[in-house]
């Protein structure tokens, strides 16, 4: 482990804006800038004041800020422009900031890309959520060769247009009928109020192969500990969540840690 | 030593605003949230943006900011209130937010007050400078029973009134006449561009019989050492420093370190 200097007026602050924020991306982060030495600190906030908080980025010379729900599509109209990754989905989950010229990114798309990339995209599936995220999964999904899915999403508004944008089915209401691929890209199963919540029927588990979790935190929600009880294969929000991490680490820093290093900050900040 | 936890969401952030922010308050903060297990973090910033700079702070819910040259004055519009410490010389070194609440204080003339309580109030002094600090001093030998002294101060718009709202005498110039009390209260000495600068005349300095130098990075000035070297008494910016963090700490965190450890955290600051 390399010495990392004390924080000071050089050391450069990253942080995250989420109305539920967790703790998994400060420890993450400061455990990599340990491990490396560079000279940062990641610290995680929550705000009601969306353009106040970017304000305070620009005028305090935060050097990266992670976005999570629900600000990754409002984010936009702040920023000084977008990169691909964000471009393609229109949403932004994480912002680079180079000397005051503000850029989103989107770090989930990549990291989704690579977690199904060992799936077989004949692969019928059912995706449940309409916000950021879900963008993301449905693009990567498109991009990875899928065809035959459904996004199931109560808010037409944003369910159906998301659907037709990639050529899936939508429809507003999960319904008896699941598939082979199960996509859980809603707050169903996350820590806090919906914490007991199951995306996807018992028995639509029980019929899948593949069970897909973008929540996190906990990493076993209810969903994904029924796919594993009856021997599915998952893929999980942790593996998304780590991945998606790391590729902010690198924009962030210009530094990309090697693999035993991303595991043990993975390892401390599930700790 | 108590165990503090990792950085993460409930972590508070306390912060500094300068124009040429340095490391002693990072550095004396973080160490007593150490020493106490407090679970805080603080940083120094700068800005060219104050308003988007406190509108940070109330949209991230940073729990304290210090203001430095040259915002002090400035930053009073931006606030909800202030303090009495800070109502009664129209400047705020310290902001404290509760729950959006942003309120300004000044822990620079509760430090100086201190510090000069055993000077003898008879004494006449010269005193160099016009802004916001200088104003705390002034304040507070006016408060202390000091009426004879002088203002010196190049920008008369400034000098002149702040000379006359305390009952001293103001100039534009240093000229050759000292005084048994000096005060420094610009950035000559500073580390930076002014650090070879010598607040006073030599010639003033041997005279002297209390120097008095509120630039405390570097711990010892050019005018410093030169008192030092005189055998005078000295006062230094390096007391003020230490007393006003301690001050605002206790306002940011509501619990008054033990003189122990304020010691180590002062050690820590200055290595």
């Amino acid at each position: 482990m390399t010495s990392k200097p004390p924080i000071g007026r050089d050391t450069r602050l990253c942080m995250s804006l989420a109305a539920r924020p967790g703790n998994f991306g400060s420890r993450f982060h400061n455990r990599l800038y340990e491990l490396t030495g560079l000279d940062y600190v990641y610290k995680a906030f929550t705000t009601t004041d969306l353009a106040g908080a970017i304000g305070g980025i620009r005028a305090l010379g935060v050097r990266g800020c992670a976005i999570s729900m629900p600000f990754k599509e409002d984010v936009i109209a702040l920023l000084d422009g977008l990169a691909p990754s964000a471009a393609a989905i229109d949403s932004v989950n994480t912002i680079v900031n180079d000397d005051g010229v503000l850029t989103g990114h989107n770090t989930d798309y990549a990291a989704v890309a690579a977690l199904i990339a060992e799936v077989d995209p004949a692969t019928r599936f059912v995706l449940r959520g309409s916000g950021g995220m879900a963008k993301a999964v449905a693009a990567a999904l498109r991009d990875a060769g899928f065809r035959d899915g459904v996004i199931v999403a109560r808010n037409e508004a944003k369910g159906r247009p998301l659907a037709e944008l990639y050529g899936f089915g939508w429809q507003s209401d999960l319904g008896d009928e699941g598939a082979p691929l199960l996509v859980n890209v809603t707050p169903l199963g996350m820590a806090g109020g919906d914490a007991d919540a199951m995306a996807f029927q018992a028995a639509m588990v029980a019929a899948c192969e593949v069970a897909f979790d973008v929540v996190a935190i906990p990493a076993e929600t209810p969903f994904l500990k029924a796919a594993g009880a009856a021997g599915k294969r998952r893929i999980t929000g942790a593996a998304v969540a780590t991945l998606q991490a790391l590729e902010q680490f690198v924009l962030y820093t210009g530094v990309r840690p090697g693999d035993a290093q991303v595991a043990e900050a993975e390892a401390f900040a599930r700790g």
